[in-house]
């Protein structure tokens, strides 16, 4: 039988995910320059590049967009709990396109001077982590070497064994964060809206003894833009959580302590940086109503 | 254009998650009496359970099963890269079924003679981490306590605020693991097979400015049923990857080194114990051949 306890817990277990924060929330709008809108034959999806952190990834992602590079490609490359990988086949080999290797773009050196939000120190894969723009970051504080770090959602160039042989195949992560890949390879950007439908791509690996899938029911990219390119009317224009804001470090911080009675025993305060929700919302919504 | 190279790479980044092992991989039959066959609109899932872990709750969701008591309900609250979420709506009230309170059984104490297979010392979240049966664990060393840890995949029964409020709502981890849940909610299980089923069920939580979803749309769990119960032509029989055996150490050793070309800078030489994939097959496979 369905109690009132049910109920409750299920309104607890949000809260867990959910924390409210005693600060407004601040938002910062997502640029149309850099935003993608990948249009699947299930849903829209919305890609944040990251030109700071990667320029000529960014730069060239742009310019294969606007060649049509990606129009019709297929994810070719989908492994559950792991990456959803897209890129032309070989019978696109004779389309004339601009897509010259690009050098890895995957650490960068900082001073005192950058500012970015801390989540963690140490990690297991890092000194610390933290977050800047709304991307979760790796940091080595002896060399001062900060990275973008694997979570769920980020896209980043495929590439052979050397570490500058990226052009254009990408892979977005769709599982548990392969931190491994973090620094040798270069991720450009992150999806910011429509992740489950990224998640609902066609599995093409497939298990022993299961039949193979057929490459005609892979997944098409259908369309891919820029958002700049969009007619005004058809755009998704969003925004995401300022992870700089002092709202977002309480945030944290009641993540991290979890003083909600849900927890009637506390977890360890430690905070894993891809498991910290960044919200993304619809622009120009209505303030929500602070608590009182 | 594309060259040899992307496919190399390809071929690379295939390695990079699956890599090989010099020991024959050893399996394991799942029982047709710990496993769960669910059936949605769009695919089929077995889940395993662990009466070993958690025997109570594991005999109260079989007995839940052969009730009906989940025939037709929805996944109600699912929220990308955190849970999905299941169990009978108010409606069904009228309805009797006999789901009493459960204890939590979310940990356990070892002795020396118990054994797992080791993945990491220390953890973010643990001392160590390990597997067991298939299964990812938590373990302080202190205290000889262990438990099963909040990976994607794992079935856990949702409850109130109270430790022992559980009955048979049940919820399914799609994202990164969010193991501060761990040793306050009980895992009773584990998907084995058609996760990306999970992953492409409809979510619920909608983004601020968003319109809501109509619970018209919600996905419905169409049937469950024991394996035991289904006709012997209509189930579908697993074998799990051994984790205390000699190939899966060898195997995670291998993970952790990263020898392969790709790693043309080695990653720290750590594992996330949620992010090493345990292998499932169909039964009676014939043995893939091995390396000369």
């Amino acid at each position: 039988m369905i109690t009132i306890k049910n109920l409750i817990g299920l309104g607890a277990l949000f809260l867990a995910f959910c924390s409210l924060s005693v600060h407004a929330e601040k938002w910062r709008p997502v640029e149309a320059e850099n935003a993608v809108l990948i249009t699947l034959p299930h849903g829209k999806v919305v890609i944040e590049l990251t030109p700071d952190f990667a320029p000529k990834h960014v730069a060239q992602f742009k310019q294969l967009i606007k060649q049509g590079y990606y129009q019709g490609t297929n994810f070719y490359r989908v492994i559950d709990g792991f990456v959803a990988q897209a890129g032309p086949s070989e019978d696109k080999k004779g389309k004339q396109f601009s897509a010259p290797v690009l050098a890895m773009e995957s650490e960068w050196q900082f001073d005192k001077s950058w500012r970015f939000t801390q989540v963690q120190s140490p990690d297991l894969f890092a000194s610390v982590t933290g977050f800047k723009g709304g991307f979760a970051l790796g940091l080595d504080d002896k060399t001062n070497t900060a990275w973008l770090t694997h979570c769920p959602g980020v896209i980043a160039m495929a590439r052979g064994n050397e570490a500058d042989s990226a052009d254009g195949h990408f892979y977005i992560t769709i599982g548990q964060a392969p931190r491994y890949l973090d620094r040798i390879m270069t991720i450009f950007g992150r999806v910011i809206y429509g992740m489950e439908h990224i998640q609902a791509i066609r599995r093409t690996a497939v298990i022993e003894g299961q039949q193979a899938v057929d490459p005609a029911q892979f997944t098409e990219l259908s369309n891919i833009q820029l958002m700049s390119d969009v007619p005004p009317a058809k755009r998704i224009n969003l925004e995401i959580e300022d992870t700089e804001s002092e709202s977002f470090a309480d945030k944290l911080n009641e993540r991290r302590l979890r003083k909600h009675a849900f927890f009637y025993k506390k977890p360890p305060p430690v905070l894993d940086v891809c498991q910290v929700p960044v919200a993304t919302r619809i622009a120009n919504t209505k303030p929500a109503q602070q608590p009182k």
